[in-house]
């Protein structure tokens, strides 16, 4: 499949290094092409790896995945024009991380809105799945890093069809055993929110590489 | 011991209750005297329960408990006064739920600030420990109620000594076997906010009986 992967952070590398050994081709998007970051990357991943703007990767990507930082999201999709996005799945990994008043970070929207919503509102030729963003990144694309896979990853979103498609990748490329459909976009209100839980157990546990467990 | 419990709703029933069946003495406070929910709930309980004012129950207590709504906290613990107060540990498990704008509920303070923090700040003579406020009340007071008490409970709070016991009746009183200090009282901007993410597991879940466990 061509996967067109927003954002040249660490987030993105990870993803995109991840979908390539799958087989996948994937083109990384950044402001401007020949960003060197995103250069390197595509040099270290091989032949499947390439890079341009995020326009380039957009129209590239039959699916796509927002690992943008927070604020770079909305732009990053609006510079990729809406002919690029009509009736594609956005995988948004994305968190509304706020490091302007110093650590710990805030969220620049919470509460009573979501990054989640506000990119399914902006664009709504869209199919959002909000996923992911509640461990970091090596766990993202390898679930078995913790506790053997045994903890929950969430999806939310407004189109059904989008998120059994994304449940299914989480299953099959990343290991993922346990999903949890929460419902609709409005839930990323939550799993953005658990951010702010996810940063005091980070200082807690000294380790990013943990996860919780719904369990019942 | 002599327990005082502040707010008369479910969770402060469940709570005075359970502490009276550990053979504790439990008042119930509230506004006034007389609180028809808190005569009925000392009555039910028989003769280690007893109920007044906020103030009477403060007073009271060795051990304090903060079960009210969170917008009552604060006057609660006023209308206590200081001398009630002083040198207390205050065990806070209760959550800045938002109402007023229909459901689900939203936060009234959240992100950079929290309910725990301010009710430290507003009773520097209190030694808060925010506990408790992750789960539903049934299984605060009994952890095996869930997945035979295989998840996790979190604390934080400034008081080391004030952790350190109220850990002990975490454990000892409750039945929680995993409970992760998290650090000081501002860890409750993380805890509180994941409430938001709670409500949405309680809607994908159709129960209230279920909880997190944080794994590595």
């Amino acid at each position: 499949m061509k996967i067109g992967v927003l954002g040249t952070g660490m987030v993105g590398q990870t993803i995109g290094k991840k979908l390539c050994a799958l087989g996948h081709e994937v083109r990384m998007g950044s402001r401007q092409a020949g960003n060197e970051k995103a250069v390197a990357w595509a040099r270290s991943v091989g032949d499947k790896a390439s890079e341009g703007t995020f326009a380039d990767a957009a129209a590239f990507g039959e699916l796509l995945w927002n690992c943008t930082s927070g604020h770079g999201a909305i732009p990053a999709l609006q510079s990729a024009g809406p002919d690029s996005l009509r009736g594609k799945v956005l995988v948004d990994v994305s968190n509304p991380l706020d490091f302007s008043k110093g650590p710990p970070p805030s969220l620049f929207v919470s509460n009573t809105d979501s990054l989640g919503e506000q990119i399914q509102r902006a664009f709504a030729e869209l199919r959002v799945v909000k996923t992911l963003n509640t461990v970091n990144c090596d766990v993202m694309v390898d679930a078995s890093r913790v506790a053997g896979g045994e903890h929950t990853m969430f999806v939310c979103g407004n189109d059904a069809a989008a998120k059994a498609q994304v449940t299914e990748i989480l299953r099959g490329w990343f290991g993922w055993r346990d999903v949890l459909d929460l419902g609709d976009i409005t839930n990323a209100r939550g799993t953005e929110a658990f951010l702010l839980l996810w940063i005091r157990l980070w200082g807690a546990l000294k380790t990013g590489d943990f996860n919780i467990r719904v369990v019942r």
